[in-house]
């Protein structure tokens, strides 16, 4: 049997408050994605990242702690998957690493439908504390489905009406 | 941009009439293969085949032409996946490779609850000419979509009603 707790993503995520991450951050890396199919709590995702391609499969319910699996596909095999595969025009955005309290968070800004937002978010693995939060990080969202990287996809944040709460 | 011409998948399929191929046969690979996700005329399969997992892509209205993207992934990961992502239990064969008339025929003997169908396909490049058939090849099913591996999996060959037509 395989190890069923192998392959197990743990994330929080949380909007951000302020620029005071961006002294901190690196130079940042370009993300455009798109989901391939959503079945339930599954969804695989064809992602550019700079010049890589990946493809990603992720289940579970639970935002927090997800079974997820990874990997590099070629990049003119990504582009074509995103071009021709994928139900919707990629969502984009640029993903910056912000070390902070011992640990690399990462800081994505949002593109095009999704513009003006901007979330962070934490990995960690099973049993291990997230740390202090640094002062740059606003509301927790990780619980709020509508942040999920492929709802943002087919809802864009520039959508949502007031009437749907606070962003 | 890509060129839309790559990864273009092109195959014909027939019923195997009597036991012909054998003789000629490899001694055989057996594969399991589930279906993490159908979405239209997309969709995305693992499949154990002997040692290696493969995860594929396919796409496409038309079952005689897919576009298709195929990538090695780890055997546990497959494994598991084929466990605890996939809908349903995997579908079970027995592929064994048959050289006729310079080209390399697959026969895929189905197990389980698809047990007595015997299916032969044969993948060619663009362009090229499927060559004479062998006499082993009975009725041609490419356009039959019940046939389709990913409708097999759902609606397994054993629960084909008479009224469903000749198998």
């Amino acid at each position: 049997m395989p190890d069923m707790t192998a392959n197990i993503e743990i994330e929080r995520k949380f909007l951000v408050a302020g620029d005071g991450w961006r002294s901190l951050a690196d130079s940042g890396t370009v993300i455009s994605q798109g989901y391939l199919a959503e079945q339930g709590t599954l969804s695989i995702r064809i992602r550019r990242y700079g010049e890589r391609g990946i493809l990603t499969i992720k289940k579970g319910q639970d935002a927090r702690r997800r079974m997820e699996f990874e990997y590099d596909v070629p990049l003119a095999e990504a582009e074509q998957m995103l071009q021709e595969l994928c139900p919707s025009p990629p969502l984009s955005k640029t993903r910056y690493r912000v070390p902070h309290d011992g640990r690399t968070w990462e800081v994505d800004v949002f593109h095009g439908v999704n513009e003006g937002l901007v979330m962070a978010e934490i990995e960690f693995g099973e049993g291990e504390e997230i740390g202090a939060l640094p002062d740059w990080a606003g509301r927790e969202v990780t619980d709020d489905r509508r942040y999920l990287n492929g709802s943002l996809y087919k809802s864009p944040w520039s959508t949502w009406g007031p009437a749907e709460g606070s962003r």
